[in-house]
């Protein structure tokens, strides 16, 4: 006998959440395949061959290892064990991990399978991941990732495409986001004019930071790299500029800063037509940190609620080097379901109906029309709706409670005198009246519920 | 760079596979729902104290256990570490292990949740679960479970619906089968009547093989576990009557197996008037070996090719015992979706069309008509059908070769004349016939398709 625990970090997720979860799911799902992307799925457990090195040695450091089975001292790494070192140890003794994410597994099933599939590959993959961060509200070591990309082509349709995505979902979601897109180049150009080439990825992380500490902390961040003030100035001064004209003679000097505003005008011309039902803009401020992105950038924020990233993506030119097939360009987006989920609750945005209530309960009040009414509810489920039946004929007022706690519609009744009249009495629950009917009133009743 | 491989005994899983097991999947879901059981999802990785024990000894060593994060070699068991015992080690470096089954976290789940849950609770559960197992054509480390049990009622109602669901599923799935059921109390009645109750498990794994090894198998397992030849003669008497009241008769002397014949009718009763789509059977010889069952049990194969059990359950007096919530009874079913995807596919029984299939696709033959077909294609994704554009205005022979890769049923055009007059000239791939027509005519077009 034990009491039962969860390990940290990790979560059950009960019907009501789990349905409103799949709502998310199947939304997204629907528009990836709209937009003509395929679903693809890959174990859980992946060589740590493939992981290790991928996400840097903090990454390293989250991964979930899988201890070999069997005697898996019996290879060990036997100086690694007489030295109690762990970190050396461990290569030794576990083979695999658990997928830290679904872009390094996808890059892997693409050179895998590079007979199999035709380029460009647009796939979509909806699969948890595994992380051994430290959990905190919001933040799980179990979580869903829900990615589209496409890869083996440059071409900037995808880029638009991926930007409606976007939109499609989040309209359908009803919840009203900022699309905001930028381009790594151009900031690679800004850092070229500046003359500081070789602080960029310190000059993006910064920059990533102004939402949260304001220019004067970024410019602080900036000097404390090695910025000059003047060029911490510059810097403020070229990011602030909100015309692509002005921006373009700025960065006129600079052949990467110039090829990205092209690509930006290119994806906007893509786009000139379409009719946005969610805001989207150009963000020069936007940088996505560390990733390794090399093209235009995307990230997606709630309107209504302040909560940091709910989607984010971006180019990289060169998705499957990594493991032996270079040259592949790769552009894709993610969504961030948890936090979708967490700001469509506050903001009280799920439906009403989520697609898996009952339509129906029987109740029955003796052994008898017990059997009675399951062979009737038989007829119910096969015209397609969802029903049950109380278990056993338990007391009226049990079964209504039961009936309350389900919150069903309607309430079908079978006594001696309804199963005698081959009929049952149908409580509508909300008004509370009542009437007899046999299963094709029933089911002509539930038709017009639907 | 490397050359990726995957872990021996999991698998990348396709577009055109996965969306074979989707359709699969959502059969079963959508049966599931409307027989009123509920999604729940449990974490991949379980605590090892709620997995460890569950399984048996064998299953013990089938687990695949999580090494802990950081230093993991700090808390180790120095003594084990100094023998060298990987058995003794394994508790103090990894407290975590992947799911081996569906059950014991439904337990560990309902106990955990008691007070969020209505009894009787139906839930049902898709996910994955790892063992290490030898790999074999067949049987991998990673598969997935699909699930449905009841809790906290002894209804044989629950029965009954079961043995339904079954029947639905397979109907819709266009996949004959028999199902067979029996009941453990008939067994043990048997076991009961021949005087040898202390050799029950040794008969019902031997009873068990009958089908693979025949009578004289089976007698010769009985006798060399302890059965007299009298008592393995009448047995197989006892196993071949086929109507319940000679067995009623035979069993009279014992409570235990008149209770399960009892219950057997029941459950008959409770199905008296559904229209099987499938074959269904009692089957005496039915006795799903070392399982932990203990009323009825069930079992399901196609009928079309010999490839063992694509299904099965049973109920088993205390569920959630093992986790300190003693006295509620379950009865439960699985599908296994990895042999119903096999039979399926070797019998050709998968749908010509998936819903994942492309409707349209765009092709341009300039860099401004690719934005044409563009914006084009953005309302007709709009309108709900699935397309896509080429990448780029390439020759048109490429881009017809892709098209044909792809199987689309049409193609849409864009040169120079068609952006001019606001038209695509459209081909259907399977007749060659080809019309300039607008968006609208196109989306009527592809709406006739569906």
């Amino acid at each position: 006998m034990m009491t039962p625990a969860l390990p940290k970090g990790t979560r059950d997720f009960l019907p009501e959440e789990l349905a409103r979860r799949k709502f998310i799911f199947r939304t997204i799902e629907s528009v990836f395949e709209r937009f003509a992307y395929q679903a693809i799925e890959t174990p859980a457990m992946e060589s740590l061959d493939s992981l290790l090195g991928k996400y840097g040695d903090d990454g390293d450091k989250l991964l979930f290892k899988v201890l070999n089975n069997g005697d898996f001292l019996a290879k060990a790494d036997q100086e690694a064990l007489a030295a109690k070192d762990a970190d050396r140890l461990a290569p030794s003794i576990s083979k695999r991990g658990l997928r830290y994410d679904l872009t390094v597994p996808f890059a892997r099933f693409a050179v895998m399978h590079q007979h199999e599939i035709q380029l460009p590959f647009k796939r979509y993959q909806i699969q948890p991941v595994w992380r051994a961060d430290r959990p905190q509200k919001g933040r799980y070591q179990e979580f869903y990732q829900c990615d589209a990309d496409v890869l083996g082509s440059e071409s900037l349709s995808y880029e638009a495409e991926l930007v409606q995505i976007y939109d499609r979902v989040f309209a359908e979601l009803q919840l009203p986001v900022t699309i905001r897109i930028n381009n790594r180049k151009i900031l690679s150009g800004i850092a070229e004019v500046l003359g500081c080439e070789k602080l960029f990825t310190q000059m993006t992380v910064a920059i990533d930071k102004l939402d949260k500490i304001g220019w004067e902390g970024v410019s602080a961040e900036l000097m404390h790299a090695g910025f000059s003030e003047d060029q911490s100035a510059r810097l403020r001064n070229l990011l602030e500029m909100r015309h692509p004209e002005e921006l373009a003679e700025a960065l006129a000097q600079s052949q990467t800063g110039s090829l990205g505003l092209r690509e930006l005008a290119r994806v906007k011309n893509y786009l000139e037509t379409y009719e946005f039902a969610n805001e989207f803009e150009f963000d020069l401020t936007l940088a996505r940190g560390l990733s390794y992105y090399t093209g235009c950038i995307f990230e997606v924020v709630a309107r209504e609620m302040a909560y940091g990233s709910i989607g984010g993506g971006g180019r990289y030119d060169d998705l499957t080097g990594i493991f032996g097939m270079p040259g592949n360009s790769g552009v894709g987006i993610s969504f961030g379901a948890d936090r979708i989920y967490d700001v469509m609750l506050a903001l009280d945005r799920f439906p009403q109906s989520l697609g898996s209530e009952l339509h129906l309960l029987f109740i029955a009040l003796d052994e008898e029309s017990h059997s009675y009414a399951f062979r009737h509810m038989s007829q119910i489920r096969l015209a397609g709706y969802r029903c049950d039946l109380y278990p056993e004929p338990a007391k009226m007022k049990k079964q209504m409670k039961y009936a309350n706690a389900r919150q069903v519609p309607f309430v079908a009744i079978a006594g001696e005198s309804e199963r005698n009249a081959g009929i049952f009495s149908v409580k509508n629950m909300a008004s509370g009246e009542q009437n007899n009917m046999d299963v094709k009133a029933l089911i002509d009743l539930l038709k017009n519920l639907s």
